[in-house]
C-alpha cells in the first residue's frame, strides 16, 4: 500500500464496537477538541525527541492522564475478570417481536464488534426452547443405548478422563439469516447473521464412545440425541456423521461450556445446523431409522416452491457477511478502511472470498487469516479507499468443495419465498454519501 | 486402543476442575450412592431399548431429574453470560506472601481445569507494577516519535481501521515456574506454571505504523513501548522483533482487551517475556540504542554462576507442562487416564513432546493437537494405564529450531542457583500408591 494510511493527519474511523450515538457524541465531541489539539500537536510532533511527548501529553484532554497519576486495581481484584466498563454496550441482544416468550427464542451475537474467530463465550448467541437450566455437574448422566452391546451410563467424571479432542468450530443455528427471506430489513449485522459463534470445543469423539459400547455395526444407521432440559429436545444424527467429526463437549474456549451453552455436556455435530448440537445432552440411542421427532418434523423444515417440505438438511452451506463496515455503523470521512468479514461453510473449509463494493458487478479476492480450519469461520480482509461516493458492499465466499455462496435472487429460484431456515445468500450494506451504512437487498 | 476405556463399569475418574476438597466430597458421596446405582442400573441397562432410559432415570438422584421438569433461564437474562456457578472454584489466584502489595504482584492462571490451547481471558494471569488502570478509549492516544519522518498521535479510531491481523500466541512472564529454582514446591500446576496464557490477538502490525511514520532504516535500531498506568513500564525492543511479528494490540480472543491485560491497547511481542508485551500502551520511540531502563536494568536479568548479570533475554525458550494428572489432583482408582498439557516455545513451532512416567528413565511421544501454531501454546495428550505403583510423570518438548527442554540439573549447571527468571526446566509430578499427586523436584 503505497498511499500513507493515515494521509499525514488524523482522520476520524468508524466505531466498530460502538452504537449509532456513541459515534455522534464522538464525532461531536472530536470536531471541538482533536482539530484544536492536533494543531497545536502536529507543530510539537514535528519537532520529535522526547520533548515532543510533554508537550503533546499538554495537548491531551485533562483527564486523560489522571490513570498515569494514581494506582490502578490490585491483582486477583477479580478471581474471573469482566470487560471494561467502556465496553457495556457489547453484548447479546434479543430481536423485539421475534418471539412471543424468552423461554424460547434467540439472543444474537455481536458480529460488529468482534475480532479474529474465536467467539467469546459470554457473547455466544443462545437459542433455548425452555430456557438454560443450570445442572449440576455431579449429578448429571450421560446414557448411551440402543443398538450397543455395553450400553453405558457416564458421569461427567467418567467422560473427562477419557481420550479428548479439541477443534475449532462454528455452531450456526440453520434460522440464521432467516428475517432476510422476508425482505425484513433489519438494522445491523448482530440480527442478520449473528445466530452464529466459533469456539475451540474440548471433548470426546462421538466415535470413541460409540466403539466403547459396541454398537451393532450392521444395522446403526442412525443416533438419536437428547436433552435434559425441559424441552428434551430430541435430534437424528446419521452414523456416517456420528462416526466421523461428531463430538461429545465439555470444554468451550478453554474452560467449561457455560449453562447457556449446555454445561456441563453437549453435543457438537460440525457444519451441521446448530439445532444438531443438541446441549445438556443426556442420552444417545443407536438405532436403525431416523426418529422424525417433533423438532425435525414440524421445525427446521424448508417449504419448497413445489410446496413440499425439505426435511433433514444436515450442511449449513457456503456463506459470508462483511461485518465492518455494516449496517448501523458510520464513515465519518473519506479514505482508507479495512473491510473485514467472517465466511464459513459446513463442507469444510474456505478457499476464497470475493469483496465487492458496487454491488457486485466487480469482484476482487479478500485476504484469508490463517489458519483457515475445516467448519471454522475464517476472517477476510479487503484494503479499500472510500471516496465518498454512495457504494454497495457484498462479499461472495467458495468452498474447498467448489460451492459458491449464491446471491439473493439464485437462492429464491431454487427455494421460493416461504423459507425461514438456511439461507446463505450474499449480504449487500449500502454506503450513503453521508457515510450511514444501511441493510438493503438488491438481489 | 484395544482395552476397554471404561472396562464394562463405570470408573471414578480425576476431576481436573475441582479442588482436592471436593473430589473428595465427591468421593464420599459416589461411593455411596453410584454402587447402588450401578448395581440396580446396570442389569436395567443390559436390557436396552428406550425402556431402559426410564429405569435408569428412576435410578438417578432425586434432584437430577429437577432441571427437566421445569423452565431454565430466558434468552438474553445475561447481555454477557459467566460461568456456572458450579465453576466458581476456576479462577486467578495469587500466591499468598509472593508479593508485598496486590498492586504489584501477579494471580496465576488455573491452568489444571483448562482445555485446548485457548485461555479464557477472565482467567489469563495478571502481573501489574502499578495496579490495572481502568482507561477510556476516547481519551487515549498512542504517540509514535523519535528516529522518523512524520511523527504521529493516533486515537484508538484511528488504529481500528487501519490494516489489521488476528493471531493465536502465547504470552509468558518470564518469572514464571521462578519459584521452582528455590525448591520451593509450591502445591499445584497454577503457582508452578501458571503465568502463561494464549489468545487469538487482533491488531496492527508494528511494522504497518513504522512505516506509516517513516521511520530512519538507516539508523533506527530500537523501540521504546510505554505504558500509560502509574508505573509507565517502559521496555527496549529491538528493530527486527519490531519489523518481524510485534502487533499493536486491541482484540483478545474476539473482544476487546480486558482492563487487566491492557485496556485499550498493549504491545505483544511475541516469543518474548511477557514484560515486553506492554500493556496500556501509550507510546513508541524509536532510537539507536537499548533504553536501560529501571524494569530492564534491576529486574528480569538474570545472575549468572560468574557473577556476573545476564541482561536483555528475550526469547521464553521450549517448555512443556503436564497439566493433568497434576499436583492437588488425586487418581481414585487404576486404569485409564488421559496424560495431557501444553507445550511452546518463543522461538517458533514444538516439533515433538515426549511423556515419561518413569521420571525420565523411558519416554514415549505424546500427540499433538493441530493446529500447531508458532509461538502458541501446543495441546499434548499421551494415553495411559495407570497399574497403581507410584509413578513419575513428566513432559519433554522440542522445538522445530532442534532445542530440547532441559531438566533442572542441566539448567543449574548452565545458569547456577540463584536465578528467579527464565526457568524453562522439565517439571516432575509424583502420583503415589494412594493416586496422591505432588511436586517434586527430581534432578
Amino acid at each position: 500500500m503505497k498511499q500513507p494510511l493515515t494521509q499525514g493527519r488524523i482522520q476520524l474511523a468508524p466505531e466498530n464496537h460502538l452504537s449509532a450515538e456513541q459515534i455522534q457524541a464522538a464525532k461531536r465531541a472530536r470536531r471541538g477538541f482533536m482539530q484544536q489539539a492536533l494543531a497545536a500537536a502536529g507543530g510539537a510532533l514535528a519537532a520529535a525527541g522526547s520533548s515532543a511527548l510533554a508537550k503533546a501529553s499538554s495537548n491531551m484532554p485533562p483527564d486523560a492522564a489522571a490513570w498515569t497519576r494514581a494506582l490502578g486495581a490490585p491483582v486477583g481484584a477479580s478471581g474471573y475478570g469482566m470487560p471494561s466498563k467502556y465496553e457495556a454496550n457489547v453484548q447479546r441482544r434479543q430481536s423485539p417481536g421475534l418471539t412471543r416468550t424468552p423461554l424460547s427464542s434467540v439472543s444474537f451475537t455481536p458480529l460488529q464488534s468482534l475480532f479474529g474467530i474465536i467467539t467469546p463465550a459470554g457473547l455466544h448467541f443462545e437459542r433455548h426452547h425452555s430456557g438454560a437450566p443450570e445442572i449440576d455437574p455431579e449429578q448429571h448422566r450421560l446414557m448411551i443405548h440402543g443398538l450397543v452391546k455395553r450400553p453405558l451410563l457416564l458421569t461427567m467424571s467418567d467422560l473427562m478422563r477419557l481420550p479428548s479432542v479439541s477443534r475449532i468450530h462454528f455452531i450456526e443455528c440453520g434460522a440464521n439469516s432467516g428475517m432476510e427471506w422476508a425482505n425484513v430489513a433489519v438494522p445491523t449485522v448482530q440480527y442478520t447473521h449473528g445466530m452464529i459463534a466459533c469456539s475451540e470445543f474440548t471433548g470426546v469423539l462421538l466415535s470413541t464412545l460409540l466403539e466403547e459400547v459396541g454398537y451393532d455395526k450392521k444395522n446403526a444407521k442412525f443416533i438419536l440425541a437428547e436433552g435434559a432440559d425441559g424441552s428434551a429436545l430430541t435430534r437424528t444424527i446419521p452414523i456416517e456423521f456420528a462416526l466421523d467429526d461428531v463430538m461429545v463437549v465439555y470444554g468451550q474456549n478453554g474452560e467449561m461450556l457455560r449453562p447457556e451453552n449446555g454445561y456441563p455436556l453437549r453435543l457438537l455435530v460440525p457444519g451441521v445446523q446448530g439445532v444438531s448440537s443438541v446441549k445438556w445432552l443426556r442420552r444417545l440411542e443407536v438405532g436403525d431409522k431416523p426418529w422424525n421427532t417433533r423438532e425435525e418434523s414440524l421445525h427446521y423444515v424448508d417449504l419448497l416452491p413445489d410446496g413440499t417440505h425439505r426435511q433433514y438438511t444436515w450442511i449449513q452451506e457456503v456463506k459470508s457477511v462483511i461485518t465492518s463496515p455494516s449496517a448501523g455503523q458510520k464513515l465519518l470521512d473519506k479514505g482508507y478502511y479495512e473491510i473485514t468479514g467472517l465466511a464459513w461453510s459446513g463442507r469444510g473449509r474456505i478457499k476464497r472470498v470475493d469483496v465487492s463494493t458496487d454491488g457486485g458487478r466487480n469482484w476482487r479476492t479478500a485476504k484469508l487469516q490463517e489458519p483457515v480450519l475445516p467448519k471454522a469461520l475464517t476472517r477476510f480482509r479487503f484494503d479499500w479507499n472510500w471516496d465518498g461516493s454512495p457504494a454497495l458492499l457484498e462479499s461472495r465466499a467458495i468452498d474447498e468443495t467448489g460451492h459458491v455462496q449464491p446471491t439473493m435472487a439464485q437462492l429464491r429460484a431454487v427455494r421460493g419465498t416461504r423459507s425461514i431456515y438456511h439461507n446463505n445468500a450474499i449480504k449487500t450494506w449500502r454506503i450513503a454519501r453521508d457515510g450511514e451504512v444501511t441493510n438493503v437487498q438488491i438481489g
